[in-house]
This record gives structure tokens, C-alpha cells and sequence, in this order.
């Protein structure tokens, strides 16, 4: 038995990989991966923006790395994360929610790519030129052109997310990947220990990890079974849940944590709406969301509740961070 | 009983209307109209352009508008092109196979229907934003920003196409539009006469019939009942067969002319590409084609082949191009 002592020292030596962070970022949240003892970070810099707002995001984050060189780094590969545990930086993931950001241009993968921006979530919550969100009133599954998309992704070395992605669309991808280039579901929570149409049902869980694809779980209360009364504990219970239909190799932390942002907030407005303007898309940004892992800067409790649960140091070192780090090291490699 | 002179004489007196050139357009293409009698065209400004693609198309109507005054004049009502008619020009109703040219901006919508777009096809063959083409491995329906994109058009006096939508978002948008805004099917042949995945059913076609919705054929010989040999009596058989659908009133000519482009050329190639570059959609553009309704200048023939058949002059002038005008009204009036 891990006693919770020592879990905060295995959380100290080993690798933290949060796969989805959409913070309000700035040098507040960069010291709080930094006290929390994140070593990378998978962060959203793109959702409803077009070609020219994405590129302008990038931008931001590059800006970014040069202002706050003392504490984050950016993440072109596997590699550039274990060096930040070296350094004791945070590197960082640019990521997409949405591919938006290439309109109708598949060439634009490459661009981001090179850019840096190595995981993207196929669509967010709507649909797209390549597949459906899952709050359409029908899914249209993976379209022609999504074929491509993601053919282009997997040679490309880029992630493809699904998690807000719909499930036939879902089950379309998982299916059509390319073998060894399987897509992840980032940040999302199980169906099977509440139903609700942003959760994966055990069975396209199952299908993911069958393909060698990842699941990463998020925090969100009103998606959990015990709802906003949802603590830590019940956290890692859904990781054990999880792990119990994929094993423990394939399992990891996708925190989708919001730190900064207020609720309401105008950021979350335009993430709940269509493209960021046309109609309201779920209730969220103005109701109440307990997100049970605590702050960015606590985040060595859930080495805790991991203890607690009776995790071995083995299982834990592999859901906090090796895990994340093998899957992406499968992708990236081309 | 019509003889065929009378055709030709009713045919000089009264308008008519084809619901859909993609002609490869010059002087020469204006002067076929003219030579042809053919009083209003709406003609394909846009399929796969973007934004400031398909502001360049208006760009270069505007300008053969104004080099060309003597044979054309751009359509924003219907009366524009009963004036054409007085005046021995030809009326041109600016259109789109696609509304890939709104990108994901609702608001686009009013920008082109102020230049003059008065006509946009949801989507051509593939899926966008707002639903799905018939090339498609599954059909999204109308999507939730389709139906704000429906919604947008019928206020805006828009006509609303379905010809290369797939079968479930003709069905959707066909029952979603507001009423009195019914959409139509401007350049289709009947799957009842030969089953093909761009012909459209008899129940489909019914149904728009049933909402005041409109049909227009096309003369795409390898979707004709005879294949490439059918001929321009063949394609009046077919208006009958429409009009034994949904009645005389709602039945026009949507002649899909595609004069000047060679087979093959850059442009067919680059129609058939989804996006216009991306994967091949269907084998057209380099396979053989009859067009049976023959040269834009000998339009008046199918006159002549409604008189072999029987029609009355009142059922020619409805078909000719009443019928059209009629739909246009409603739908441009707000």
C-alpha cells in the first residue's frame, strides 16, 4: 500500500501529462502547473476560429514562450516532455478542439503541424466538413472528406481527438484510422456510469482501446454519477472504471480544466455557441460545474486519491503521465 | 392540337425561363441566349469558392453586366426579367450549387443576397456546414447550423436548392422550411424513370410538391431512362412524368447547360473534386454526356417536341417559364 505521503513523492518524480487544458492562460495559470507539478499540458488554442484565427492564436502562445521562458516550453515531441521534467518546466501541447481552423484546405494540416499543433479534436460538438458533434440532431458519421482529414492526420503525426465528436462519427474513425495510428477520446467520462450524450458508452470505449486508441478523463461534475457532488475520490473511481474496459496502459488524466475563466464568462458563451455566435449549443458556462480535481496548483491530491484508492506506484506513474507519453509517442513517430 | 410552327411562335411570345446554366460564360454564351430566346437564366456563380472567391465571381458578373448591356441584365426580382423580355435581353439570376461561400457566417447571407444571389443549392454532392451531398457514405440530415442557414435564407428571399443534396437533407429541409418558402429541386431528373443516387425519388419529389415547392429538369442523358440516347422528346416525356407528380403548376426547366466547357476540361475536373481539389466525387467531366435539349441558340426546339407530345400552348407557357416565375415570386417576396 501506497500511504498518501509517499503518493505525493512518486507524484514529485514522475511525469503529470494533463491531456486538455482550456484555462484562461496568462502567467498566473503557468505558475499554477508549476506549483501543482504538471509536467505537460495539452492546451486548447483553437475551437470555432478560421484559418486566420488560428494562426493568430499560435502566435499568442509563441509570444508566450518567449515571455515566459522561466516556466513553460513548448512540446513538438515526446521527448521535448521528458526534458521539462528535467528542467522543471511545463511543456505545452498546442491543440485544437475543432479543425475548424483549416477550413476547407487539407494542406493547412501540414502548416499547423509544423507550427506545432499536434493533437486536434476532429469536431467540437457540431457539425463540420468531416464529422458530427454530438449534439447534432443527426450524425452524419465520418464524411468523404473527414476520410482524408484523418488519413492526412495519422501521416502527418497528428492526434486525432473525438472526444466532443459524435458517436457515429466516433465509431467511424476508430474504424477507419490507419492501424497504429488509432484516435484518442482526450477528455471525456463514462457512459456507463452516467449516461449522457457528451459520455462514450462502454462499448466505443472498448472499441477505442481494442485499436490501441487512449482515453484521457475529464472532471466535469454534472457528467459524473454523483453529479456536482462529485469529489476526487469519485474521480479515480471512474478511472478504475475505465481502466476495468481498456486495461491500464491506455488510461490517462484530460482535466479540461477552466481555471480562470469566470462562469458566466463571454469565453464560455462563444464556446456554447455554433461557430461562437449562432445558436446556444448545451446549458453549460452559466450553470454550476464542480470539477472535483481541485485546483491546477492541488494537483498532487490525486496522487493521493490514487493512494487512497490502493493504486500501486507502478499504476499510478503509468495513468498520471507514461501512459499519455506512449500514445503520443505512437502517433508523432512517422 | 399545337403544329410545330405554332410551338416556335409561342415559344418567341411567351418567357422562358432555364433554371440552371453552368455555361462557360462570354460573349458568345450571351449571344447563344439571345439566339436561343431565352429570357432568364440562373446561372452558377459559385460551387466550391470561399468567401472572397465567390465575391470575386459577383465581381466579374458585375462587370459583363455592364460590358455587355446590350444582350444581359442582372435579375434581382421578377420583374427584371419580364422587363428582359420587353427589352430582347436576357435576364441573369445569380446562383450558387453550394453556400460554400458563406464559410460558417450567417450573416454572409444578407452580403450576397444584396449583390444579388437570390438562389444558393445548401450543399453540391459532399457535405458542408449546414448537410449533406449525395456522394456522401452517410447523410447528416439538415444540420442544426443548416437549419439556421434555412431559417436565414426564406427571410432574406432566398431560393433554397436541393438538386445535389442527399436524399435525407432534401427530406429535412423540405419539412423544416417555413411555410410559403418552400425549396426546390432546380436541375434534377426523376428516380422514377431511372434509379441513380442524383436522380430524386418519386415520394421526394411528391413531397415537395405537396409544400408548393418546385422541380426543374435537367437533361443529363446518362440519368435519363435512355441513357445517352435519349433525345429531346425523351426529356419532354420526362416533364411529364414530373408533372404526373406534383401537377403542372410546379414543373420548369433547369437545363444544367454546360456550353463552351470542353470534356474534358480544367473546370469539369475541378467540379469534381470535392472542395475542387481534393478526392474525385463521380467519373463526369471526362465520360461521354448527350445533353439532348441540344445548343442554348436552338432552345425552341423543345418547344416543338412539347407540341409532338400534345402539350396545349397554356401547359408550354407554364413549363416554358411561368411556372418558375411564379415560384420566384413567392419566394423573393417578403
Amino acid at each position: 500500500m501506497v500511504s498518501e505521503a509517499e503518493a505525493r513523492d512518486i507524484y514529485a518524480r514522475y511525469i503529470h501529462f494533463d491531456g486538455l487544458n482550456i484555462a484562461n492562460f496568462s502567467r498566473e495559470i503557468f505558475e499554477a502547473w508549476k506549483a501543482g507539478g504538471i509536467t505537460g499540458v495539452s492546451c486548447t488554442c483553437g475551437i470555432w476560429e478560421n484559418f486566420r484565427g488560428a494562426i493568430a492564436n499560435v502566435v499568442q502562445w509563441k509570444k508566450w514562450f518567449e515571455e515566459h521562458s522561466d516556466l513553460i516550453v513548448q512540446a513538438h515531441t515526446v521527448a521535448d516532455i521528458r526534458q521539462a521534467k528535467k528542467d522543471g518546466k511545463t511543456a505545452v501541447l498546442l491543440s485544437w478542439q475543432n479543425t475548424a481552423g483549416i477550413e476547407d484546405q487539407l494542406d493547412y494540416l501540414r502548416v499547423f503541424r509544423d507550427l506545432g499543433v499536434r493533437k486536434m479534436q476532429l469536431t467540437y460538438n457540431t457539425q463540420n466538413y468531416s464529422g458530427a458533434g454530438y449534439t447534432e440532431p443527426r450524425d452524419s458519421g465520418l464524411t468523404g472528406f473527414g476520410q482524408e482529414v484523418v488519413t492526412e492526420m495519422a501521416k502527418l503525426g497528428i492526434v486525432c481527438d473525438l472526444s466532443h465528436v459524435g458517436p457515429q462519427t466516433s465509431r467511424d474513425v476508430i474504424e477507419f484510422a490507419p492501424e497504429g495510428k488509432p484516435p484518442c477520446f482526450s477528455h471525456i467520462l463514462p457512459g456507463g456510469m452516467l449516461d449522457h450524450p457528451r459520455n462514450k458508452t462502454d462499448e466505443l470505449i472498448k472499441l477505442i482501446g481494442s485499436k490501441g486508441g487512449f482515453v484521457g478523463l475529464s472532471q466535469f461534475g454534472p457528467h459524473m454519477k454523483k453529479g456536482n457532488d462529485s469529489t476526487i475520490d469519485d474521480y479515480v473511481e471512474a478511472l478504475d472504471y475505465v481502466i476495468g474496459l481498456v486495461g491500464e496502459d491506455l488510461v490517462g488524466i484530460g482535466s479540461d480544466a477552466s481555471e480562470g475563466h469566470g462562469r458566466p464568462s463571454d469565453f464560455m458563451a462563444w464556446c456554447n455557441k455554433d461557430k461562437g455566435y449562432a445558436r446556444q449549443l448545451t446549458p453549460w458556462g452559466s450553470q454550476k460545474v464542480v470539477k472535483p480535481l481541485g485546483p491546477l496548483a492541488q494537483r498532487a491530491k490525486l496522487a493521493e486519491a490514487m493512494a487512497r484508492r490502493g493504486w500501486s506506484e507502478d499504476k499510478m506513474r503509468k495513468v498520471l503521465g507514461e501512459n499519455w507519453l506512449n500514445y503520443l509517442e505512437k502517433i508523432f513517430e512517422r
